[in-house]
């Protein structure tokens, strides 16, 4: 059992929004993708500790922007390393507009935006995956879409290789999180992005 | 509304692989992701044209191959636009080894291959959404993944612009099967990939 052989499988990046009463979420997930076509409906796979997939679960919709190869890292940071709990992501925020549903969509470091309405959710422990109807949807740039291989080397910025001198760090290579620490607990969720020990790496002294 | 903002998301390309009796059976899917990573799970969508969909809803198992962009056009030729109804799509075929579960994984032209047991199923109508727990995996090359945008721009061969004189055809954009009529019915599936007529474009002859 090789578990490399998962970062093969290609996702798209995404920023997916909604709003609940007046204030409006997102996060960034990179798991979305049609499931039928004919009704025209797609999937995301959320996780639950995303303040964004509990507003979901109230609101039932959402809109997905389609990051692009020119969405620049501060998305990443504006939308994937904080929370809705402590911060409010769209106050302020320039880069955006209200579809016809009532919700933000990206207008910057995006080519595509789709309005979707949930129809059944798939409770899958850590996550909840959401089946929706494709309501509206529009075309916002002819940039190719970011594949996360994409982010990986040429988004993310590039890390120092070198922790500092005589400690070990385990660095998230999703984000970019540094743990200070002989042993990472193989419990280990980032703190910034919510990803699992597995996808942290040892970093030394040499 | 712009329906080709849907051809913004990103998707990779698969071979799904699954058997029944002494039988082996594939097809090509273009929708398989890890939905959650503790377990390690992924979801895939299946057309319930597609034997092998029927198959792994009697097997409850299944390996994914990753295709890499190493990939030729034979592949899907082969995987996609023939049906196991009247053909045996894996005899004499070389290029396949059995993993752990019995099932075969091709060698040639993928990356990687997760095996998977069926979890749950959700009936989406034309698809079954199947969600799987994985079992084994393995790396198989350094090649990156083809995603779908990929095969559309290197994979598969380019076809004649102009339809014959004084006929107007209709090109199925994901393999080139071509209708000839003046219309194409809203209804129209692609005999040979099962895409919907929106996935056609109109060839006049100029």
């Amino acid at each position: 059992m090789n578990k490399k052989a998962m970062y093969q499988l290609t996702y798209g990046l995404f920023v997916l929004t909604s709003r609940i009463g007046v204030k409006d979420h997102g996060c960034i997930i990179n798991t979305a993708g049609q499931v039928t076509s004919s009704p025209n409906r797609i999937s995301i796979a959320v996780n639950k500790d995303n303040l964004t997939h509990d507003v979901i679960m109230a609101s039932r919709k959402f809109n997905l922007s389609i990051l692009s190869e020119k969405a620049d890292f501060e998305i990443f940071r504006h939308f994937g390393f904080q929370s809705g709990r402590t911060t409010d992501k769209f106050a302020d925020y320039p880069f955006c507009r209200r579809s016809e549903n009532g919700l933000f969509y990206l207008t910057e470091g995006t080519n595509a935006y789709i309005s979707a309405s949930v129809e059944q959710t798939i409770d899958l422990g850590s996550h909840t995956l959401f089946i929706a109807a494709v309501e509206d949807m529009d075309v916002l740039s002819a940039v190719p879409s970011a594949t996360y291989a994409y982010y990986q080397s040429n988004i993310k910025p590039k890390p120092e290789k070198k922790a500092p001198s005589g400690k070990t760090t385990w660095r998230c290579t999703v984000c970019g999180y540094t743990y200070e620490g002989e042993e990472l607990p193989a419990d280990f969720v980032c703190p910034i992005c919510k990803h699992p020990a597995s996808d942290f790496e040892k970093v030394t002294d040499m």
